[in-house]
This record gives structure tokens, C-alpha cells and sequence, in this order.
């Protein structure tokens, strides 16, 4: 196990002190739990977002807490869900009258939990929560069918849905209003990513999966989740096209869309090799007439040392397209107005 | 070698077509040439501040063209150096009559062609051109002194120099006046890293040296330099500490300084990793009466798929502090006024 720590076991939490180190000025922790953290800039009368998940994908989850995105998020250990103690923790400081919307990954520690904080939040603090589950993972499930349960991953594309619902909440819209936002956000982004080479969660010591020298996984999840094709890395072109299609295909998305994109890095995969990536997806999706707005590329939600990437889209119409327009101010995000 | 790419030769290309697609109202190419690449926003009457550099360094060097920082960028292939021409070509289209000054890189390649640059750019187009070169890493050769060629490679400290400059210029300043402001950044500046793994040049496609499955490398260079010390693999917290010390004994920093830190991942390591780095910096540098003004963790300077990271800190006068401090806004680095 390679990697720059000291002791496992205080991984999480010296990262952690890192962080407030490092940014004392954007976030701070919740009381005595650092695992607790919110922003350092509290808007009375508006809506709170929090939300939470499993360390060892940053900037997910925390990084997206600031102006004009979230206002808290409740940190597990690598790739364990935090408790619902903590995340009421969370819920009970960035409360400021308007209610909280709990936006977070379809995974069953993270819903159990947050499930848990949302009763308690209402029935011992009188706070009313709403939440949005984000499964936008094509791999991992049939398409979403009207009231029948979401089976799919909840991964990167989870950042639009922050920024739409951040940038809906820091506009003043209601609790009602925001959730309305993410849930359309959530509608419309579909996800596909590929892996090259596993993680090493520290406290294990050792990769989640083989994985051959010279193979891929289309489809993986970010917790090494079984994907849909395992097989001989191909030339970039041929990988996105099989990430593509699929997400095209799903939504669909059809000429005339316009979309915003993100090209996410999983961890170790050069930011040149995501550009090499993103050259296709436009050719692609110029070839299809569907026209893109806004493009991201970088590290948005990671598996530590994993190699490979992932690729977002989301179908904008007036609404969304504000809402990605406007300005964010995060350690980790920064946007001036488009 | 295990990377999404097309065939190596079109690597450099490629990625260059996916940064141009990706951000068209932030920058653009210069003629027919997609390695001679410019800011978007020309503000005539400005200084000019152009970089270049091998390829394989993202965000170095293109990454900070744009509104703050830099004006324009010429690329060479992989760890190559560009061309004179293709720096002559950035000159002509940057100059807007207060002429040009490069920022580079200490490196043999880029010092033999910036200068050639400047001297068709004074010869043939009667631009006035100025020269700094950043050569900042402790771990490679002596302290400067005045007088003397300093035999330092630039790494990532040259971030510093960048947003300096860049803001001194975006505030109006003259030809000298930004040259002196990038010099005092250069005098201030300091840095040290540590590699774990190789990088794969992908033309080559083996890595370019080999190192333990249970080692590290002290002061390795961006291009994989021979460093000070090979050997185990150390907690973080030592390996900090071993990258420290000779970073503050060299100016010397000193206690009542105040410092920007800007902790660098060299392209495969994990954010959270960089900020268990940055948490005994912090420790560090209070236990010594140092004050950090402010904190950059990330990518800035990579070596595509390297594992390791860097530490640098920059000495900070009031006038440092204010070109620190103000906005910035290119398609990799974005900051609000501080």
C-alpha cells in the first residue's frame, strides 16, 4: 500500500484537520465532531442543503460546501456511511427556519441514515428535511420507471444536482421549490464511468479487485461496484463510445438538447488523458446535434488512487441553465458567473 | 501502459483539441497552430504575460491563461521544450504595446528558445520582451546567489510567480514593474517534493525509472530527476518533515513571516492525502511562529499518472499578500478576492 498517511486508522480524520486547517475561512466543524462540517457563512431564512456519504472521494462530499452549493455534510469512514446522529448534527446547525433538503448518493447505509436523521430532525427539533436520492449511475440498473424504486449508483453526476439545488436555494426558493430543482436535475443526468486500476482503502491495506494490466471495467462504480463489461483496454475513442451510447440512449437525449458535461477523473488518471476524453464526447455529441452549454473537467468525485474516469450529462432547459450559471464559492468549486 | 489515450503521437494534440472544445470563451489558438494557445479576453494596454513548457504537466502551463494570470501559452510535446517560433507567435498575438515578459521554467530547452523568442520579438517586431525564470526546488543545487546562475529547476512554486505577476499586470503595472514583482515572488519562493511511483511518457510507454514497491524518493524533479534520498517508504508526517525543514532553513523563513503554502499532488495521489500533508505543515509551520495567510491544496503542477507531491511556500510582503489576494479566473484556477 502506497500512500501518504500515517496511521490508517487516522486517516479520515487527519484529512479532516487538514481541511479546516487549510480553509478556516469557507468551512468549520460542528461542536466537538470534526466529522461534522459546515459552512463558515450561515444565510438566515434560506434554505439548508446538507449532505453526506463515505470519506475517500474528494472533493465529494464535503468539498461542495459553500456559497451558492451546500451548506453542510456529515463525513463517514472510507466508504462507510456517516450515523444519523451525526448528520442531525449537521441538519440542526444549518437549519435557519426555512427547512433542509438532504441531497445524497442511492446507496442503503447513506438512505437508512439519513431516513433516520430526517425523523429525528422533525420529531425532536420541529425541523422539516426533505430528501433527494441521486442514482444516476446507467450501469447499474434499468432506467427509473414512475413510483417503482431506483436501483441505480448514485455517483458524479451528483455535483449537478448540488449546483442546481444550491443555486435554487441561495436564490431564496422554498423548501418545496428547491427539492422540485434537484429532483429535475435528478430526471434529467445520467453517468457512465470506466476503471483501470483499483483502491486501497486504508485500513484494509490492500486493492478492493484485480484488475489484469491490460484490462478495463465499463460500467465500475466507484466503490469497485461490478460494471457491465470487463475487457482489453481499447483506444480512448472506442471507451467513450461505449460510455456514450448508453447514456445517450437512456434519457434519451435527442438532437436539439442542449446539456452541460462533466468528465470526471477517478483518482490517478492525468487530467490530459480526461481532455482526451472530453474531444470525443464533443465530436459525439456534435455528430447527435445536441448542443453543449457548459463543460467540466477534473476531479469531482474520486476513489482515491483509482485510474479511470467518468462521464455526466445533463439536459438543461431554462430553468437548470440559470441555475448552472450561477456562481459558486467552495474550496473545492469555484465559479464566477457564466 | 495503462492510459485512455489514442495513438501516443496524437496524445499532445488531442488533449489540446478536448481543452478547446471544453472552454471556448475562456481561450482560443493562435493561427493554425493549436500549441500556441491565448487568453480569450485581450485587455489592450496591458502587459503580456506569456509561459511554455512541455506537455504532461496539466494545469502547468496552458492551465493559467486566462483573466489574472497569464495571456498566453505555447506547448511543447511531452516534456519537450516548444518551439521559438511558437513562442514568437504568442508574443505577437499578447503584445498589446506595453510588451511581453515570459515566466518559465529553469529548464536547458525552454531558456534556449524563450530567449531565441525574445530576441526575434525585440528584432523583428520591436516588442519589448522580458525574461524571469523560476527555478525553486531546494532539492536541486544551491542556494542562489546574487550574481550566479541559478542551477534550481522550476516546479510547481512557479504557480506563485503566475498569480503574482499576473495580478500586478491586470492592475495596470508596467513592463518592469510586473518583471520586478515576478522576481520578488521568485526570491520568496520555495519548494520541495517526494515521488512514490514513475510516470509513462506515452510515446515511450515504459516508465521512465524504476522505484520500489515499498519506497519513496526525496526531491524527486516533475520529470523524474534524481532527488536526495531514496529509500522506505516513511509516515507522512516524517516525510513532511524531511521536505520541510530544508525548505525553511534555505531562505531562511523565519518566525513572524507570514506565508501562502500551496500543497501540490503530482497527478496520482489523493486529495485527501495532500491534506494529511497540509495538517502537519500547518503544525509545523505554528510551532515555528510562521503564519499562513493563505492555503492551495491540489493539482498545479503534475506529472501525469506520478504518485508523490510537493510543498511550497511563498514569503509574503504586503505587496505579495495583495496579488495573492486578488481574483482570478482561468479554465483551472479560479479564486475570488481574498
Amino acid at each position: 500500500m502506497k500512500k501518504i498517511i500515517n496511521r490508517p486508522e487516522d486517516f479520515v480524520n487527519e484529512m479532516l484537520e487538514g481541511i479546516y486547517a487549510a480553509h478556516p475561512g469557507s468551512v468549520k466543524q460542528v461542536g466537538e465532531d470534526p466529522r461534522c462540517l459546515v459552512s463558515a457563512h450561515k444565510q438566515e431564512g434560506k434554505v439548508g442543503i446538507a449532505t453526506g456519504g463515505g470519506s475517500g472521494h474528494l472533493p465529494l462530499f464535503l468539498g461542495y460546501v459553500g456559497k451558492g452549493m451546500l451548506d453542510g455534510c456529515s463525513i463517514g469512514d472510507v466508504f462507510q456511511s456517516p450515523s444519523a446522529e451525526q448528520m442531525l448534527a449537521v441538519t440542526r446547525e444549518i437549519n435557519s427556519g426555512a427547512g433542509v433538503l438532504y441531497i445524497y448518493g442511492n446507496y442503503n447505509g447513506d438512505i437508512f441514515n439519513f431516513d433516520m436523521a430526517a425523523e429525528m430532525a422533525d420529531f425532536e427539533e420541529g425541523i422539516r428535511v426533505e430528501s433527494v436520492v441521486v442514482g444516476e449511475d446507467v450501469a447499474s440498473g434499468a432506467p427509473v420507471k414512475a413510483g417503482e424504486k431506483n436501483t441505480r449508483r448514485g455517483v458524479a453526476g451528483i455535483f449537478f444536482v448540488y449546483k442546481c439545488a444550491g443555486a435554487a436555494a441561495a436564490a431564496g426558493l422554498s423548501l418545496d421549490e428547491v427539492k422540485r430543482v434537484a429532483l429535475k436535475a435528478c430526471d434529467n443526468v445520467r453517468t457512465m464511468g470506466v476503471a483501470l486500476t483499483p483502491c486501497i482503502v486504508p485500513r484494509v491495506g490492500r486493492p478492493g479487485f484485480e484488475i489484469g494490466e491490460d484490462e478495463m471495467e465499463i460500467g465500475m462504480g466507484i466503490h469497485g461496484e461490478t460494471g457491465i463489461r470487463r475487457g482489453k483496454l481499447l483506444p480512448a475513442d472506442k471507451i467513450v463510445d461505449e460510455m456514450l451510447s448508453p447514456i445517450l440512449a437512456d434519457l434519451p437525449f435527442v438532437a436539439g438538447d442542449q446539456v452541460a458535461v462533466l468528465i470526471n477523473g477517478l483518482g490517478a488518471t492525468p487530467l490530459e488523458e480526461q481532455y482526451v476524453i472530453y474531444r470525443r464526447v464533443a465530436q459525439v455529441l456534435k455528430q447527435k446535434g445536441i448542443e453543449v452549454y457548459h463543460t467540466y473537467v477534473g476531479e469531482y468525485a474520486t476513489s482515491m488512487e483509482m485510474a479511470g474516469a467518468s462521464i455526466s450529462l445533463l439536459r438543461l432547459d431554462e430553468e437548470l441553465k440559470q441555475y448552472i450559471s450561477a456562481p459558486a464559492d467552495t474550496p473545492f468549486f469555484k465559479q464566477f458567473a457564466l
